[in-house]
């Protein structure tokens, strides 16, 4: 049961999202610019990190919805996303990845605990400050994506399977229109 | 020195924000909305709840400026905004802000750390859902922030008579266009 009254019915995020449109409207938007646009790191990458940090921070909605998005990016491959959440470092996934992933893991714990070894470590392995500089705003992006999702004690369903449709959804169309009240509020298609 | 090349001498969240304006946009609405939207809770008590995270998560920038922004809601009364970091259930604010403010310090810890007698006793003391909406959420946004600005190694000043002027600039005019690279690529005023 979640702690405030939120629109029956929709998982996660997605019933504070409808409950409240206007924080929803920059909340989707920021995932959206991180996630999906112009980038050198791939959609599949980023989703990777997202899935990792919401992984790390126990967010059964975020990990497995991200998950879903990451493995439809990559080809389906679900495997390597949960070897990515079990144990970056043993992925089959690039050095550079495996960099910004141990980022993102210490920016999970807190700011400062990423610590300069940890960013020339991933420029030895090619990253770029734009890499970087995203590797650390979607990992505290989802710090807070999560605790929003948990501190409200939304609903979620548990079964994987149940994500795989939505996963792939959000991965053709994005996060932008991702919200029934949104949607609901825009001109309808005739 | 920040771990990634931003325009210099910009304190804090400015840096990165000028450095990734595209970020920034939806970064600086949903603080807008979240701290001086419409709301039963004046700006004061929401910065205050920005204030008290941030320095939850010891991030010197965020709860130094907000802290600012802060005092010069309330008057001017910075002693207020020191009672409430250093313990906030004896600081001369309502039952029903302690309460929040409780609420924002599980927030804090990670979402699972709310627990339903938290809300219950913001409940007791008057809080309404979107009260408790808008706390998880702010504090969950400061959670992102605060690892924004210390997980890039960002500048900023030590003390705190540094921060009063931009904390009553952001107070009166807004975190909207807030940033640097934004007010220049607006059309300039003549």
């Amino acid at each position: 049961m979640p702690y405030i009254k939120l629109p029956e019915g929709l998982p996660g995020i997605v019933g504070p999202m409808a409950y409240r449109p206007e924080t929803a409207k920059p909340l989707n938007e920021l995932a959206e610019i991180l996630l999906r646009g112009p980038n050198t790191l791939t959609p599949g990458e980023r989703e990777l990190i997202a899935t990792y940090v919401s992984s790390q921070n126990d967010c059964h909605f975020c990990q497995t919805i991200h998950g879903a998005v990451a493995a439809y990016h990559l080809g389906g491959n679900e495997q390597l996303v949960l070897d990515v959440k079990h144990g970056a470092e043993r992925a089959a996934i690039s050095e550079k990845l495996k960099a910004l992933l141990a980022i993102a893991a210490k920016v999970q714990r807190g700011g400062k605990s990423v610590l300069p070894e940890d960013i020339e470590r991933a420029r030895r392995k090619g990253a770029t400050d734009q890499e970087v500089h995203d590797t650390v705003l979607i990992a505290a992006a989802f710090c807070m994506y999560n605790r929003y999702v948990d501190g409200l004690a939304t609903w979620a369903p548990e079964e994987p399977a149940a994500y795989r449709e939505s996963g792939a959804r959000l991965a053709r169309e994005g996060y932008v229109n991702s919200i029934p009240g949104a949607a609901a509020a825009a001109p309808a298609a005739s």
